[in-house]
This record gives structure tokens, sequence and C-alpha cells, in this order.
């Protein structure tokens, strides 16, 4: 398929870098960066990161002994290179694709692959593990994080560098420091010293202190105390002093991150070093590609687009997003006790425009999920009353917060999970389809579920109205028509009939699920077969008396859930059903017990059987019919 | 009750502090660690953590002005002195008792507790939000967060110190550094340079330097990373330069913590900075009490004890932690892939034996519970078999990194989650309930809960056998002299009988209520009633068929779980025979929707119907017997 690039094409192993002179590493990496742009602008990904990275994976693999060496990339969004180096080039144009390879890194893709991730910062805390468990077997195989000054915000790395530091075991973190700038030491001098400080002036000025501390143990603390000083002086003169080195590791840069020869000469180093070391690497996210240079941002994760002129598809709908976004803004003009918090997801979350509006009011705390539910459980205290907009899946990381620090203490936090549910592309790490199980369990939570932009805008007003803790799940889709039923006043812990025309059968479901359950209904009208419609909107607290009003109206009530069954509001239900004696028979519809895999929204819901004809086929089922002659009649 | 306390008695409010001399201050110091120590000798508590802060707890209160100025403790196992200057010296003695005063901060408490805090490192996350409320609202009321060296290893801490430092505000940050010491920089000149720096001569240097390097801003880059570097090289000589520096905050120290004038000084110098700041100050575990002064680790978190010879009131039987603890040297002598990790719990979960005999193989993390998982993911995926040892509730702050980094790779890391259900005398924030909703619905995960110690040996084996993560839950409590069924093997998803005579009635239960259910038996029997006794042994995954089979044998079953009961095992149940057809009727007994405060593991036991009374009674009541009767025949 790529026939253009003769070079990477013969790159079957990273052994194979190794007979390539620097100018036809030169040459693959221009080869590597043509295939990440002409394949993700057909199938979407990550683009900026990847682009950023091609010079540093290859000087890695040229280095480093892989798989026996260990190379962890923090998030992944950045494993394309790496992936085309490890035998993975004549599968890359299934990227991202139901049945094709992931765009993160896979254990069970490849050997190469030493550790899958997707959620950031975890990738020092994995590479120290397998360090030690190398170490613990004996062997000598090193192990490398490749983590972005981005993700260095999140605790646990700094958790992870700090045992790191502790230990003493000879890990390599590579501090990929995309523009981002955590140091304002970039310029020549430092470059000039993370070369020199390596070799000989630092080293040997360290040892003279070293020595002379040690020459003097009887002159007492003082004069101690001042050789440490020194120490530290010398060493923020000739080396950079930073708190990577107050942490035990030894740091190297920052370095010129697009120049392979330089990299391998330090990573060499390093390699050699015997220490934990942190290399401070400087790149361009989107290097190569014009448009992904000037705007990095916007082309980070992206969907396809036209090489040429760097222009998107169009989108069909405005998504649960945008509504998110503008009900904010309104809410904010409100109220001027609204305020909102992101961990690094401005733009992701919709909240561009409020940052905008407000900017006292805005704040984003940086990759940093904990931090940001209990910064705003302080907030709360004060009487303010903000909105924590994350994506389901990143919620994960907060758990405990939102259980000791909020619901606690019954703080009226709000918080907006996007990306509820099913989400396209980025494969099992980024599904949202635990925070019903997860939250179900905490006292004083409210659950909400909106099916459309009106009652998501309700539910707002409700979450921030100061009883408590609220959580408002929608999807990563495009919102549906509003229709009258979502301008229902709310009303605690009762949803709201979308249709209702005395059906045997209901179908009662989660918000997100709101266009697939209409279709449904209309396949079982073609079917000759009635449903009644009820939207949840409450999936805690349930107000249980009218629940079992509800289930005790029909002969059959499915609970139609976009999330795990196991712990999920279906079971709640049942156990309802099954306590207060309902004459309706429960069914429920959700995610059974395995991970999601790769693959669009729609293909997801498909294959768990959410999508419009599996809701069908699964109520028909049940209404005895048979499921077969269904699906060969409706679909063919 | 405290007579000979004639200051502390006349303490009603932080404002009576400002009238007396610093010898009646230290009078006072003395007056409350006398009340501190005898109170807790009788009610049990933190010890040494309390003793610790006292001078501290004293100038703080002088110098901020709360409520209106907010105080956050770190964990808040060292407000004893926060209380007793706050309006709480007549109600002491209730300390950690039902129905008494929490041994934490607690905003329902007092408003001089202005956060609630039980587990570690939330207090800066909490204290900027705090501030950044007060600052939205016009205010100028300050904001100080009180923690210790051993809680800034957690993530979280470091998440807020880094948006701290980004947003600016006043924010006071004590470093409370009781010799667990982040920093070797201990000694005279450093008391003498902490004093100087806020004054002159740092400040002059400094001043001088930034002059310098903005009058030639056109010298270029290098002269101006020379500046720079010096400005570090100065700072590092004149003032400790270190991480909460580079993370943009002002640091003072380290300040020796008893000497409460000194404090004093320092604070009111702090207080008038304007800008994020960390103070240093060293403290004494225990000081005052001089048990508690030579082993502080001893003395932290302690039972009642005789004040006189420091001794600790016998227990009755060994605890689950210690079967755990031999049981795991067993596994390790037979296996050598068996690691074990603790996140600063050593003694806690009992891994003392452990790492005497096997060092290399035992690692601390510290107090990171999110690296320690992600790190036995790394050791689990280079084949070792990883045990992570936390308690319950702490486990909560791991969730993304089981599900993220554990389950989704499926590799086989053994979670030992002690401290699970009931946690007596530290209240709702170390309650161990929500282990088995947050984990049931995490595909791959297997959880376990055994019911005595020859259980809990076979449910080891099981988890580190290799087939993917597991949760093995035991509560804090005496384990059961064994049985010959808690050494039948494991099947999976299997429970095994305890006791089956053909009564109409099984109670199927959490293996933690084994002699709940066991004596609850007894009464039963005692009315004339017989009920064979299930432990589940398995919570995830379940046979269903299997399960399906036993509930097939009864009228009723129980399924009693020492845990929420939304998203427990019993909904699981409960949907089950419901999808499954079951012919039992299916009955639920656990926590309600609500968080379990204070009390003994018995008394909270007792009043959500789990102990052996509260058992039978719901066991008698559903056999259509009157409750009221039968509580006054059989309780009196």
């Amino acid at each position: 398929m790529y026939k253009k690039e003769p070079l990477l094409a013969h790159i079957h192993d990273p052994n194979d870098l190794s007979r390539l002179s620097y100018s036809e590493l030169s040459q693959l990496a221009d080869e590597i960066r043509d295939v990440i742009i002409s394949t993700v602008s057909h199938t979407g990904g990550h683009l900026a990161s990847n682009l950023g990275v091609v010079e540093l994976t290859i000087a890695l693999h040229r280095v480093f002994d892989s798989p026996k060496d260990k190379i962890v990339w923090d998030v992944g969004h950045q494993c394309y290179t790496h992936k085309l180096l490890t035998g993975r080039y004549g599968e890359f144009s299934g990227l991202r694709q139901n049945g094709g390879i992931s765009g993160f890194p896979k254990r069970s893709e490849s050997p190469h692959d030493a550790f899958n991730t997707g959620h950031a910062s975890t990738s020092i805390s994995a590479a120290l593990g397998l360090l030690a468990g190398e170490s613990l077997k004996g062997g000598d195989g090193k192990a490398v994080a490749v983590i972005g000054d981005g993700a260095l915000t999140g605790g646990l790395a700094f958790e992870a560098l700090s045992h790191a530091g502790q230990l003493g075991l000879p890990l390599v973190v590579i501090l990929n420091d995309n523009k981002m700038s955590i140091s304002p030491n970039v310029g020549g001098l430092s470059k000039y010293l993370s070369r020199l400080s390596m070799k000989s002036r630092y080293q040997r000025i360290r040892r003279w202190i070293d020595r002379s501390v040690k020459g003097f143990p009887l002159i007492g603390a003082s004069f101690y105390d001042i050789m440490v000083r020194m120490k530290r002086g010398v060493k923020a003169l000739f080396y950079t002093d930073n708190f990577f080195v107050d942490l035990g590791f030894e740091y190297v840069g920052p370095i010129e991150g697009h120049h392979i020869q330089r990299l391998e000469q330090v990573l060499e180093d390093v390699k050699k070093l015997g220490k934990p070391v942190v290399v401070h690497v400087i790149t361009q996210k989107g290097k190569g590609y014009q448009f992904a240079e000037s705007d990095p941002s916007s082309y980070h994760g992206v969907s396809p687009f036209s090489v040429d002129d760097g222009l998107f598809e169009r989108r069909e709908a405005p998504v649960f997003t945008e509504a998110f976004g503008s009900a904010m803004v309104r809410k904010a003009r409100a109220d001027e006790r609204v305020v909102a918090i992101t961990a690094a997801m401005e733009k992701g979350t919709g909240l561009a425009p409020f940052r905008t509006e407000f900017p006292a009011r805005f704040y984003d705390v940086g990759i940093a999920e904990e931090h940001a539910v209990s910064f705003a459980a302080g907030l709360a205290a004060q009487g303010l009353r903000p909105v924590v907009a994350v994506y389901s899946t990143f919620i994960q990381r907060s758990v405990d917060q939102v259980i000791h620090d909020v619901a606690l203490q019954n703080l009226p936090v709000t918080f907006a999970l996007d990306r509820s549910g099913f989400v396209g592309d980025d494969g099992e790490t980024h599904q949202g389809l635990f925070d019903i199980a997860l939250f179900r369990s905490v006292p004083n939570m409210t659950i909400l579920a909106p099916a459309g932009a009106a009652e998501l805008d309700l539910m707002l007003d409700w979450g921030t109205g100061g009883q408590g803790p609220a959580a408002i799940r929608y999807p990563k889709a495009p919102f549906p028509e509003n229709t009258e039923a979502f301008f229902c006043p709310l009303e605690q812990g009762r949803g709201v009939f979308i249709k209702r025309k005395n059906s045997p059968v209901c179908l009662a479901f989660t918000g997100s699920l709101y266009s697939q359950v209409i279709e449904a209904e209309s396949i079982l009208n073609a079917e000759g077969l009635s449903a009644d419609l009820y939207n949840l909107r409450f999936l805690k607290p349930l107000d249980e008396e009218y629940l079992l009003s509800v289930l005790n109206r029909y002969k059959t009530v499915f609970f139609i859930e976009e999330g795990m069954k196991q712990g999920g509001i279906g079971e709640y239900a049942a156990e309802l059903a099954l306590r207060m004696g309902a004459s309706a028979s429960i069914r429920i519809l959700g995610v059974s017990d395995n991970f999601a895999g790769l693959g669009s929204r729609k293909q997801l819901l498909e294959l768990c059987g959410l999508d419009a004809a599996g809701i069908a086929g699964s109520v028909l089922a049940a209404c005895r019919k048979e499921v077969f002659s269904y699906k060969k009649a409706v679909l063919g």
C-alpha cells in the first residue's frame, strides 16, 4: 500500500535499524511521517503527538534492545512510529479500526509493546515495576518510560519518581517536553551543558565535593551543611538542578529531540549510567506537517482530514459536549457561584467558551483528576457550585476523592461525565462504561443521564442547585432534536415517559440510548408490537414507590443501560422488583462482563446488542418470536 | 473531669489564646499533652502524631483567625489539640466513641473544622479550593494546609502543589516533618537561615539579581541563562532550594516545631507574604510521652494503654492481619515469584515478618496507593506474583489503576484488602464497605472473602496462581477457629456449606460475617428454626448454574454481606434469581445507602442489623414471626 517507502518497508524489527546510516535514518523519518499523516488522514487518530517523536523513537530503538529492554509509552498516543518499526507497517492501514491494530500499545499485539497504556502518567510506575521484576529475576534488561511534560503533572508520575529515586534502579525516564515547557532552561547553554554534564566537568566537580565532604566528618554540622549547599549550588550552575535531582535522579538535558545522532549519543551514555536518570528531550508536536505544527492542539486527536489543506471532514451534528459547553455559559451568567474545572481538557469537554467569558471562574488543573475533585470540594465548602468536567473513563482516577472529599461531606460538586458509555476508536482504555457501577454505591450521590440537550440543561441546574454531589453522564455522540419530554421538570428519582400508550412492554433506558430506543420502537411497530418508552433520568436515587408503579403497569420491562450490567441499574431494578413484588418481569440489556474493544460507537453498540436492531431483537425474542426469523426479515 | 487543667479549661475559643504569655502557653501545652495522653489511654486513638503538634497548633491558632482563616489538617490524625482549643475540651472524653466527637476534623462538629479529612494527601487541594473560593467571593480569609512528610509522597499532594504554584494564591502549606525527613538540611545553619531568609539577606540578593537580569534584556539567552542559574545558585546557598521552589512556592525552614514563639514569628511573616509558601517545621512524634517518643510508630494509632508503663491492654485473639502475614511468608518460601507491596502500612498489613525474611522482595512505596498498583502491574508483567496489601478504604485511591493497568491486561496481581467491612473507631472515612461494589463491575476480577485463616491461605494460593487479578477481602477482626469447611479446595465461583441439613432457609454470607452467622443460627435453633449456612467464598465470578442449584433447594435464601447493598452481591443474586427463575425468595441484608459512622465494629454491625441478633431477627421476621415479640423474648 505504501509503495513510496523503500526504507520503511524493509524494517521488520528494530534490529534492522542498525544497518542504516544517519542520512538513511533521516529519510526513514520522512517516510514514517508520510505514512502517519496519510494513514491518520483516513482513519483519524493521534497526529501531532506522533509526529513529534519520530526521531526519538528511532533513536530509542537503535540504542535499546527491545523486547529485552522494555519501552513504556505514557498515554500511548505517541506509539505509531514504534509500531511501524516493530513489524506492524503492513497492518498500519487498519489503525484504530475494528479488527485492526490499536492506536495504543497492546501486549497482545507485539512483544515489543511492553505494557498497555491509554490513561496518562502510568509509564514510570509500570517501567519501574518491569525493571524491578527483571532485577529480581537476575536479568539485565533495561526499562525506559517515555512521558510527556503534560502527563508529568499527574500525581501517579510523581509517586513513581519518588519511589524510583528511593529504589535506585537504573530506570530511564524520557521527559518528552513538547513546548508545554515545565522548565525555563531552554537555550544554547543548556544544550551545551547537557552534553557536558554527562562527561567531565560536572562529574569532576561533584567528585571533588563528595571527597571534600567525606574528608571532614568531624568538622560539624554547620560545615557539612555549607558543603551540601555548595554542592547544590555547583549543580545549579553546571548541571540543571531541579526536583528530579531532589528525588534521587540524575538529570540530562534539555536535548534537541529531532536530532537522531545527538539523541543516540546521550542515550548511549545514559544506558551505562547504572542510576535512575531523567533525559529531558525537547520535541515539537506536529513536526513535519505544517498545519499540525502551527496548531498542535487542534491536530492532537483528529478525525479524518484532507492532507493537502488540513481541513477536517464535516461532522453531521453538534454533540453533547457542545450542549454542555453552552449550558455552562448560561448557568454562569445566571449564577455567579458556578465555576468550572477541567483536567487538561478545556477543548475536549467543551469549556472553551466558558473560559473566554469567565476566565476567573475557570480552572485547568492539568492532568490531575484527583486534585480536580478535592479542589472542587474545597470550592464547594465555600458555597460555590463547582462543575468538574471530565471524561467518564478519567473519573475512575478520582473515585476516592468523590467518596471521601465530596460525598462524605455532601458537598454540591457536579461531575459532568462526558464520553460516558461506548467511546469509538480509542478502544478499551477509553470506554466510559463503569461510572454507574462505581458511583451507585456511594451515599449522597445523584446520578443523572440526559437524553437530550434540554434535559442536560435541567440536570445541570439540578446539580448546581446545592443538594449535594451529582454526576451527569452523557455520551460522545450527537444529541437528538429536543422533544417535549426533555423539558419536563425533574422530579427526584423519577423518569419521564417519552411514549406511553399502555403497551404490554416498556423500555426503560439510560438517556444516551434515546435514539436507539426510538428506532427500536419503530422496528417493533413494523412487527406489530408496541412498546412504551421510559427515560430513567435518575440512575440514583430512585423513587422506589414510583418505579414500582411503573413496573406494575407492564408485562415486561426492559432496563436498557449503556454501562456494565454488573453493578448497573438493571440489577437494582431486579432487586427492587423482587423485594417489592412487582408484577412485571424484568429484563436487562447492558454490557456483559468483558472489556469493550476497538470500533466506532455504532459498532460497539451493535456488538453488545444495544443498537436499535439489537434492542428490538431482544424484545421480540422475549415476546416469544423467533429471533432468527426476525433478523432474516428485518435485517436481511 | 480534667480538674488539673486551669488554663485549658478557660480556652473556649482560639481568641482566648491571645491573652496568654509565652510561659502560660508553655503550661497550656503541658496541660494539653496530659489531657491527650490520659484520654487516649482510655479511648484509644492517635497518640504520637497528636503529641507532636501541640505547639504548632497553638501557634497557628494565635496567628491565624479561625474560622475566618481555614486550617485543613491532612489525614486529620493530629487534630486533637485543635479540637481542645476550639471549644471541645468538655466533650473530649467522648473521643472516638459512638455518639462522641470524632478523632478527625468534621465540619458538622465545629465551624473551626474547615474540611473533613481522614485519608492522606488531600489537605493542599482542599485548602487551595477554600482559598480560591474565598478569593472569588472577594474575601481576605487565609488558608493553611498542615501536611506531614509522609502524606507528601501521595501524588494528590503533588498535583495540588503544582496547581497552587500556578495559581499563585497565598496558600500556606505547613510541612510537618517529624523525622521521616524529606530533607537532609536539618542543623544549626538551617535554623539560622530560615529566620534570615525571610528578612534581609536573601531578599536583598534576590532583588539585586532580578534587577540585573531585567536590566540586560538584550544581552541574549546565554547570559540570561547564566543569571537564572546564578539566582538558583544563590538561592541554594542562602535559601533552601528545592522542588517547592521549582513548583512556584516560597520556602521557609526548617524551623524547630516545639518553640511557640519562633513558630509565631515565622507564621506572622508568612501570613503577610502574599504568595504560596511552604513552611518546613520539624516536630517530634510522641513529644512529651517517653514511650511514644522512643517508639513513635507503635504509639501512632493505639488501643487503650496504661499511662504509667505504656503497656497496651491485651488483645483477645489474633486477627486476620496476622493470618495474612504468616501466610505470605509461607507463600514466599514456596514460590519465589511472590513479592509484597505496601503503601506505608508494613505493620498495619502484617507484612513485617515478610520484610524481615524477604527484604529484596518487599516494597514499601510510601503513601502512594496508585503507584503501588501500577508498579505491581509492571512486576506481574515480568511473570512475578505481586501481592498488594492495602486497607479496603485506601484501595479506593487505585480504582483506575486496578481497571486500567491490572484488569485490562489480566495481570495476576493479588489485592489483600485488609479492614474490609466495618472498621471500628476511626469512623466514616475508614469504613471498608465499598470494595465489593467498586470491583464487581470490573472484568477479569476475582473477588474472594475468606471466613477464616485456612481459607485465606487457600485464597492467597488462588490469587498468586496466575489466572488474573484477585481481591481478597477480610475484616479488622479476630479470625475464628478453623473448621473443616475452611480447608475445602476452592472451586471457581462456588461457595461451601458450613452447615447443611435441608432447612427451609439458607444464609449465604460473605466470609467476614462467619461468626455472626454461626451465632445467629444458634438463636434460630433456640426458636425452633434451623438454617443452612453457605459461605459464598467467591463474590465474583459466580458459578451461576451452581448458585441456581443452591437457590432451588430453599424456600428463602438470605444474602448477608458486609458491604453496601447498592451494587453488592445480593443485587446480583436477585438479578440472577429473576433471570434464571429460581424458586427461592431472596432477601438481602447489607449496608443501606448511608455512610457508616463512629463506633466499634460490633456496634456498627448491630446498627445495620448484621450482628447475630439482627440476622436472626430478620430471618424470624421473614418467617412470619413477630420481630417485636422475638426481640422481647431473646434480647430482653
